[in-house]
């Protein structure tokens, strides 16, 4: 018996490393080089692509891609139709470099943020919906617009921190 | 026999409740407590959730993710990868509120365009493709950009209104 | 046998026109009336509409809806869950006039880029990624932003230029 839950619907390629207790559903796609930790949620029309790597207790919401290249850490969120880039200067059937991202412990990804290639987002930063982000995100950021920029500051709980020190 | 279309590689989970004449596409996920009312168009890769309120002649267009707080009223237009968000922290398995959305009667929603959790859109007004909706938008006004700002506004045939009043 | 890959969860209805070595895949759903060219890359969860034409050597990244009205020449790449625009003003269940969009050889449309009807991309243009194009990117222009505008120029290899006639 498998240690985690897939959906009749899902594909999950022999060799892909998915944790105890994750779940994986509908029309989502793990490739055979894929690692997910335990405890995740993959949500539907998701792509884990192979080597990414995607840690514990991390929430894929619906139509994202997660593409070699692009590390997760533990405990983030990421929303609906995010996207991330690995490729900086994209070129159909050519040779590419491959740019990763690395997003920290504890950060959640707005619904429909695009993130740049070569970045990376701070332990427990929120990125608004809807933002592109081209920089680094300094950790317990809140980061918002077209390109991202600091709004505000959150706290461990993902709460907005308010007051002279924020 | 069943009133409404479901293509055969849609799933609709029992319990459901679905309009007649309306038609569910390839790779659509309508889950047990939706509502979907009459003659809808509900594209592939969409997603409908427990509790999501869907009117009558509403047409979703591809990747459209209608979560659990959103509704949508009567003849409204959803582009192709809107986001609708409906937790202003998200955070991965922690607790959250839900804040919802309403999208009123007649309006339209551009491509790309994402949708702020407690925003209503007013009716008939439109959103234009990818635009980040971050307030309540009036009704027949047309907005633009990230954030999304007036710029003009839409008559009852959805068309901009000219001239000194509009 | 065919002259292309179909993926065992792929959706192409026939009457679709593809070309050798192409590879179509996992819940990708391509029309009858649709064209594509030789040697494309099709990839899940995209979708390919009657009269919809693609040429060769061009890479459809996830989550992609090609509209009726789309015509994507030789060697472009369209990044994941770009949206096309095909109708100004979107109208539910409303007679509506199709706006095409021409993308020129070479170009590249970054990940989650919206592209409005009306326009054409230039030949080897790169629309950033997360950028809203509302008018025609000239041929080798780099563009960014919503709205988006030129910031840079790329060569015939997809990599900027710089100096004083860049």
């Amino acid at each position: 018996m498998m240690p985690y839950f897939k959906h009749d619907k899902a594909l999950v390629a022999d060799g892909a490393k998915i944790g105890e207790g994750t779940r994986i559903w509908a029309f989502v796609n793990v490739q055979a080089g894929a690692v997910i930790g335990k405890n995740c949620n993959i949500c539907d029309c998701s792509y884990v692509e192979n080597k990414a790597v995607i840690g514990d207790d991390v929430t894929i919401k619906n139509g994202v891609s997660v593409y070699e290249g692009v590390t997760i850490e533990d405990g983030v969120f990421v929303g609906p139709n995010v996207a991330f880039v690995n490729d900086r200067y994209p070129k159909s059937r050519a040779p590419w470099t491959m740019e990763g991202i690395r997003v920290k412990k504890g950060a959640s990804l707005g619904a429909n943020s695009t993130i740049l290639c070569g970045v990376t987002i701070g332990e427990g930063a929120l990125v608004g919906a809807g933002s592109v982000v081209v920089k680094d995100v300094p950790a317990f950021a809140i980061v918002a617009g077209n390109p991202a920029r600091v709004i505000g500051k959150v706290g461990v709980d993902g709460k907005p921190v308010k007051g002279k020190n924020a």
